[in-house]
């Protein structure tokens, strides 16, 4: 039986996700609660491979198992022998042609910025820092000329392994709220570092130090020298993926993993 | 010259506010930076002093030195030397008879509660957790039960040092955004654990495992040991200190407060 999972996890708390030797990473985390659950061992896929100090609302993964479990015990057993770190919020068997990685059709991240003059202590990790102002209107300008198809080779990583540097980019959509800032992206998938690459260069728009136009001569260039340095892992967050409805996996709205990921939401005006 | 600074800190970084030995504790993590940045020893006094895994979003201290710097430097630079757990908010020259903790008149504290059937990776540390589903109405009754001056011997610590045990309970509101529930308290002071112990209380009330009525008795019986145990301090927050208003101390709304706390705010619906 085919089984899908949805865990968020904190991400600095590990080296990424993906097996290394000698470093902690979500994966081994997550196959050695699994190991114990089903006791026998079990190799997982994951629809993103976060790297290290990047977030999870719902990483989606899938494995392999004779195991019959419901779908609430895989959440509670799981979550009893996982760390603080990283928790399963839903669990369903799918069927076989499923795959985490492959039948993914969008892939949601969120950046959070905090723009204010002093740091946040309880935000440390969770939060990109910048300390001058930021100018949302210039950064979604900038923002609106890396949508649809583009060759992103100014925002690849020298160590991305895909084939093709050419990506689709669906949507950014920036939303200031004081003292933050959210930035989704939307794309089938993105390149290795290509959202901290981006977001770097966005930054440098919204302090004014280039203009949205910048953008243009950066896709064109294909040089990754030009843009902006890598911004922080530590506000990124995988935020959700969707596949074909057909395999039903549970895709929380952006309202409810904005919750997930603010913990709590302001209560409306007057309220407090 | 006297200076007020305004604090904030992620509680479960440090083994509570005040100085003990062989234990890591936010007063000496403060008083090492102060003793760089002024190149010399100093001491502080704090509003509250809050215990192991409590936070503080606006803790007010106070300290005495002849170094004269402006408020930003003061902010900046103590922020260059503390660690990433803790910031100064806004730093002030106050008049010398204003102090930290004498001269507070309401202390109010945050609790927050996670209502889910599954943890949160990203908030372990910062809420307290409650699987069961909780009944806001029971535990806001149970709350208003104890509003005004009370003995309250029945929420207090074995190790409170207070010579009385009879406090005046100014506000406890209850605020439920699913699956978040916020509590406020307000009082001029507290009782060692009370409010955890308050919040154990509660819990049980909003679990149905009592009636909000219990209250009463719990009061009248003075006796710790008939009360729910003490709550996890992983959701506590010193909120903000009020002093009378000759001494202009910022007081960050709770609005503002709610925003450092959260991190982030809910983009209002249809935004996201």
């Amino acid at each position: 039986m085919r089984v899908a999972l949805g865990l968020s996890y904190d991400g600095a708390a590990f080296c990424g996700w993906q097996t290394q030797p000698n470093v902690n990473t979500v994966q081994d985390a997550v196959e050695e609660a699994l190991g114990s659950f089903l006791a026998g061992r079990v190799s997982t896929v994951c629809a993103g491979r976060t790297d290290t100090g990047v977030h999870a609302l719902n990483q989606v993964i899938h494995l392999d198992t004779d195991a019959v479990r419901s779908p609430e015990s895989w959440v509670r057993g799981l979550n009893a022998l996982l760390p603080a770190t990283v928790a399963v919020q839903w669990a369903r068997a799918v069927p076989k042609d499923f795959h985490a990685r492959f039948s993914a059709q969008v892939r949601e991240y969120l950046y959070v910025i905090r723009n204010d003059r002093v740091r946040s202590p309880l935000l440390d990790g969770r939060v990109g820092w910048v300390f001058r102002t930021l100018n949302r209107d210039a950064m979604q300008h900038a923002a609106n000329r890396m949508l649809g198809e583009h060759d992103f080779s100014c925002f690849r990583s020298s160590e991305c392994q895909a084939a093709s540097p050419v990506r689709h980019l669906q949507a950014i959509d920036i939303i200031e709220q004081a003292p933050y800032f959210y930035f989704r992206f939307r794309a089938n998938a993105f390149l290795h570092h290509m959202i901290r690459n981006i977001m770097g260069t966005l930054v440098y728009v919204g302090m004014g130090r280039q203009s949205p136009e910048w953008v243009d001569t950066l896709l064109a260039s294909q040089d990754r020298r030009l843009a902006a340095p890598t911004f922080s892992p530590a506000g990124l967050y995988l935020a959700g993926v969707t596949y074909p409805e057909q395999y039903d996996i549970p895709r929380p709205d952006s309202r409810a993993l904005l919750h997930l990921l603010a913990g709590f939401s302001l209560p409306s005006s007057g309220q407090l």
